[in-house]
């Protein structure tokens, strides 16, 4: 339908009859002489309607007018040029004219920069998709599909396709649920990872794995989830950590590399998940700034003042901090609160060197003394401090951190900042865990139950489970975690001992893992994987505000489609034909088998 | 973990240590000397455990055990060769063995050719997924993937992932239901394909559209059918079906050459719907064979024989179809009657020219006479006949032709027959179809309500609906359609038309289309595109028995998983919690919006 796209026309093109297929982007008529700008998925290419016939039949274009024009190319008269875009020394003068389709007048303008509501440009994101910004990151995506499958089969990985019709989980994080018709009162669940699959798919003899994997997590849509996510599985027979890190390395290496020109520094550093917690705060610290965490529980070990006597007492500083205002000082209190803490002491560092605010005087003369070089404070800044449990103090603090690291601009917005966490514990408290155990021991699994143990920790994780280490790692990018995986346990004495510190029976073992054990009967590999959340990485590198703006057709809150209207009711006849309200036919006991457990799966996203 | 793969060693790593690590194939005890196959996903390499520690050792190694093994390899001695595996010419002599897991005693051997139940196999498909043929699947599976994206990619055809959580569709094929817990009463729907959302992003502008999409369809799961499918969905805008036709032959001529090591011919020729019905009695002609029907109602015009009275007679000719018993002669009559026929009549030309059979006696001197060539029968051959409906008529002979092509072995199974089935009609009457009519008129559509009717019929459509032809066009395969689609409708005024000969209101068009006609109001581009059956074009190439032998985690008949034993009972908290028994909150009078209406979607599986 056309010879050429509009975007691609040069100078070279002088003196060719092209015909052109694309919308009409801008319309100007210039005292009978009519220009547009016809925009195609190329470009933006000029055509002018000189006076006449052709300029009276393009009087009734209007913004998004489907056409086709056939013309001549023609340079554009000296100092007429625009050297903004490619076709900028061109242009089109038409002689034909096609309108394919007009269009209505439109619901928001197809600027770049748009003031209107997110809801809208949902209900017509087909309009949306027009704009430079969303149509570039819809190719951006595509194109790091294509670079990371590019890097995988280069090292003979097989993509395989894993069910999305899978069992359910009753207990843990929560599953999508399909009724089937066919075999009524029971329920199909979408997967919160291909996890299971994959590890089957290594003790199959696969090797090497990998899928670009729709994952679904019904979860309460707070802030930027989305209920199905992307996410890039890999999952290899034969391999340790190191191998697992290094091809991950290549992978995101060559996606920054081609897409954000950027050639990131390998290796890539690793970090322990002790380090980044005393360090930053997070096991997912932003590295495109320093403002470490300063540890302070010995230096306040014979405190009097009563807040510090505390298990761990830390502290952060923010430079130039001394000279908020009293309310600002405040506010920072509101937001300590916001997150579920007292509030937030503090100490300004006078330019004299003096301590002010109210903790100062609490403190001894010693400790006053030496606090600012202690922490790292210079005349000018404030100190912030956190006391009480360790996990959740450094957390605030890691929070402050990053807080201090915007507010005072220490953030380069244009830097990339790569960091490893390795090292991960392989058991927390069942008390201190935000999951759903799994068993009914004291411990639970801070990855999955099928993560192992590292070389120093497989023969005695039960000496102190605490402090047991996990072939288990991530991937940071400024402070954004975008991979996450483990080194499997494939030995049945490592997983029994495992579960035994988890407090899993063996016929629980049965009931929650029942067909994962029992293909681990039959001589599984060790194996090792990762999965990288590919809405983030797409985000990050599309420089994204959200990761609605990277996904084609998003949810709103709630899980709501404001396109489609999804989701909605059903009829009388679909919900009885669905079988919904059936009972199964073989339940036994009204007891069912879990068979994804929580806390199983890699999740990305 | 080791330095080679063990199918890739050769003659001249002879001298080399390496450290291989795999599966225990097969393992032979020669007098205190054992060797064993060890396989990887490379390959098989034998290793030899000589007299002495290494052999008492490798004693108790049993099938499937996963090994890691370091040795040297050595050229086999002269005469011990073999040539039909890769690494033939040499053995690793081993030095160390570490058995990285055991295996229990296997449920079934892991040979090429099994003899066990398909059930078995796939309650342990990741022992069946080490087997040969499978594996191979797997891997060609993941090539035929990453070759049509390579050719995509080489057009800049942009890959986008629709959403599968979308909207219901109360009438029409039914969808898979999940229910929304954070809008109770409320349900999502899984995609029966991307169809309505490829065509939004048309109207967004991408202009170039593909997507390995998994689609679902809620069917009773007879025959070859899975509830979840795969589709290679494809959608151009400023295109025309040769454009999409074109685009097609590339993809498929590039997998054929690059993995069937087959040049398919090209352009593929296109044979009319029309055609293909009168000569093949189906769209979808195995064209493998000649041995076209006949049309003989013209030659029977007259005839004394009642049954022959009809709208419709036809023959087809069974070379030496004539010898064969009563007995098989009336297991064609079963074999018809089993697909809803009174019968097949049939006339044998005995070697001497002369007519017998039931039939023979009720025809004319004169038509027995010019039989034989009328149908071009030679003197041995049987002669099938389908008399009545021409539909149903020719369906009947179609089948027939097809076994004939079987039992007569005239079916050339190395073969690779393709073709463009074109000029589809675009309507049908509501009382001869198969599927529920989206409108209320006597007329439904063949493909979806927005296939456009082709150059010929855009104007006058109405003037005989029956006769109409679309632009619609399937990929047809050694009588597999493995492709179809059509160039959509843009212009709103011929949309129009079309709803009215399918009876639809503008009230009821709404209802049913209603966001698609939305953003049809806004410059939609003229589009069209196209779907391929992935796992049918993986088994064709695959050389698979079934779509399961080609999907890594198939169901079994019903939509039983009988590995996971999905689906499953779910508990009382999880259907609370899901909101399944709740009442919408926005419902309005009992009635639901259909978006996805029946036929509206491309599909392939």
């Amino acid at each position: 339908m056309r010879t050429h796209e509009a975007g691609s026309l040069r100078a070279g093109h002088a003196g060719q009859s092209v015909t052109l297929a694309g919308w009409v982007a801008r319309r100007r008529d210039h005292g009978g002489v009519i220009f547009i700008d016809l925009r195609d998925a190329s470009g933006v290419a000029q055509v002018v309607f000189r006076e006449g016939e052709m300029a009276e039949r393009a009087h009734r274009l209007r913004s998004e007018f489907c056409l086709r024009i056939t013309g001549e190319v023609v340079r554009r008269p000296e100092g007429n040029e625009n050297p903004e875009i490619g076709t900028g020394e061109i242009e089109v003068t038409a002689t034909e004219l096609e309108v394919l389709s007009e269009s209505a007048p439109l619901p928001f303008p197809l600027d770049e920069h748009l003031e209107v509501g997110e809801e809208v440009r949902l209900r017509h994101r087909y309009l949306d998709l027009r704009r430079p910004g969303p149509a570039r990151a819809m190719r951006m995506r595509s194109e790091i599909s294509r670079i990371a499958r590019e890097v995988l089969h280069g090292r003979d990985f097989v993509e395989v396709e894993t069910p999305t019709m899978t069992r359910s989980t009753p207990e843990g994080a929560r599953d999508f649920l399909i009724p089937a018709r066919l075999q009524p009162g029971n329920w199909y669940a979408l997967p919160q990872s291909p996890q299971l699959f994959k590890q089957l798919l290594m003790v199959g003899g696969l090797e090497r794995y990998f899928q670009i994997a729709r994952c679904y997590r019904d979860e309460d849509f707070r802030a930027d989830r989305q209920p199905e996510f992307t996410q890039l599985d890999i999952e290899m027979s034969f391999v340790d950590q190191d191998d697992v890190i290094e091809l991950g390395e290549e992978i995101i290496g060559q996606l920054w590399k081609r897409l954000a020109d950027h050639e990131i520094p390998r290796p890539i550093p690793r970090m322990t998940y002790a380090d980044a917690m005393a360090r930053y705060g997070t096991d997912k610290p932003d590295l495109r700034f320093g403002l470490e965490l300063t540890e302070m529980t010995e230096y306040f070990a014979d405190t009097p003042f009563r807040v510090f006597k505390a298990p761990y007492v830390g502290a952060v500083v923010m430079p130039g901090g001394a000279s908020q205002p009293r309310r600002q000082l405040d506010a920072w209190q509101e937001w300590a609160k916001q997150r579920g803490h007292k509030g937030l002491a503090y100490v300004l560092v006078g330019e004299d060197g003096e301590l002010s605010g109210p903790v100062a005087k609490n403190l001894s003369e010693a400790e006053r003394e030496g606090l600012a070089k202690a922490v790292g404070a210079a005349p000018g800044d404030c100190v912030f401090f956190a006391a009480g449990e360790p996990g959740p103090a450094r957390g605030l603090l890691g929070a402050a951190r990053l807080e201090i690291g915007e507010r005072c601009g220490l953030i380069d917005h244009d830097a990339w900042a790569f960091v490893w966490i390795v090292d991960a514990p392989m058991f927390e408290l069942v008390d201190q865990s935000d999951d759903v155990a799994v068993g009914s021991g004291r411990w639970t699994a801070v990855h999955h139950p099928f993560t192992s143990p590292n070389a120093d920790w497989v023969d005695n994780f039960e000496s102190d489970p605490g402090n047991a280490l996990a072939w288990a790692y991530d991937m940071v990018c400024n402070g954004n975690e975008i991979g996450g995986g483990s080194i499997r346990i494939h030995r049945s004495d490592v997983q029994q001992r495992v579960f035994e510190i988890l407090g899993i029976s063996e016929e629980q073992a049965q009931d929650k893992f029942g067909f994962l054990l029992e293909a681990f009967k039959y001589g599984p590999p060790p194996h090792g994987g990762i999965a990288y959340g590919w809405d983030r990485i797409t985000m990050l590198l599309a420089g994204a505000d959200s990761l609605r703006d990277v996904i084609a057709f998003p949810k709103s809150g709630g899980g709501f489609d404001p396109l489609t209207g999804a989701p909605s009711p059903i009829t009388v006849e679909q919900r009885k034909e669905a079988g919904v309200d059936a009972k199964p036919a073989s339940q036994v006991g009204g007891e069912s088998i879990s068979v994804f457990p929580p806390g199983v799966v890699e999740k990305q996203g």
